[in-house]
């Protein structure tokens, strides 16, 4: 059976008993999350999300500027009014950088990635921070309440990360 | 209390019950899933997935094209083989138009927002199709098995979306 297979026989359970049919857009809670998208983070059971409440934009490292044009559609389109950013702890983002993934595209495939930044980082509290300033730096996203979380995924607990500086 | 509060108080209640710390990289499901960022589409319930078992990548449509950063990561360094795309009803990427949205970011923010390719569709079987082909034809991505739903929101159910052509 393959995973896609999987999939189907699980969601025949989960919408045996499904009950929230009558959701409506806009949104109860005016939020955009934007999480990474390793397997250990269940960013729903996390934060207490059930369907409905919130816009979930999840991408490698959970980078900001690979959410820009999702945001943008949140804020313009869909009237998010806040928004959650969740890195983690033991993220894959700190392992490689731009050119070691390039190489490997290169000789593997032999294709050049070279115009793609894959945005690696060197430490997931700096790396909240840093995407914190970039939003609130973007002249596109609207200025809205911005809060950052490391998640750790050997606790399964959030902490705020603040710049002290 | 704002969202970000919000979370806080219900992550302290996941946390008091977790049992997930020993959670190692690589994957049990070599899987990365692409969906849409709705807020009605809870994809960790829809699909039956626990902590550990997928990459999932989530943006406004759930476009392929966007998640191409992330996909490629997951095949290369998290060692992902399948592809699953996960479109859904009522979408409002239906709503819009590249000009409308990079119109409105003019009249309302003065900024000019004709670099970004918002990725709008016309159909959300189509656009399920078209991710397909393109992840297909993409040379950056590795000829793995790809399947495509399309998800209810009225039902909660996930219909497989096939080329009958």
């Amino acid at each position: 059976m393959s995973v896609a297979e999987e999939f189907e026989v699980a969601n025949a359970e989960y919408a045996a008993s499904f009950s929230r049919g009558d959701l409506l857009l806009p949104l109860k809670r005016k939020v955009a999350i934007v999480a990474c998208m390793d397997a250990r983070l269940d960013s729903a059971r996390a934060l207490g999300l059930e369907e409905g409440d919130a816009y979930v934009i999840r991408n490698a490292g959970g980078r900001a500027a690979d959410a820009l044009r999702s945001i943008i559609i949140s804020q313009q389109l869909l009237g998010t009014r806040e928004i959650v950013i969740v890195h983690h702890t033991d993220c894959r983002m700190l392992t490689f950088t731009d050119e070691m993934i390039r190489g490997k595209l290169r000789s593997d495939l032999g294709q050049n990635a070279d115009y793609i930044a894959f945005l690696p980082f060197g430490d997931f509290q700096q790396s909240v921070l840093d995407d914190i300033k970039w939003l609130k730096e973007s002249l596109l996203v609207l200025d809205v309440p911005i809060t950052g979380f490391l998640y750790d995924v050997g606790t399964g607990k959030i902490v705020r990360v603040e710049d002290n500086v």
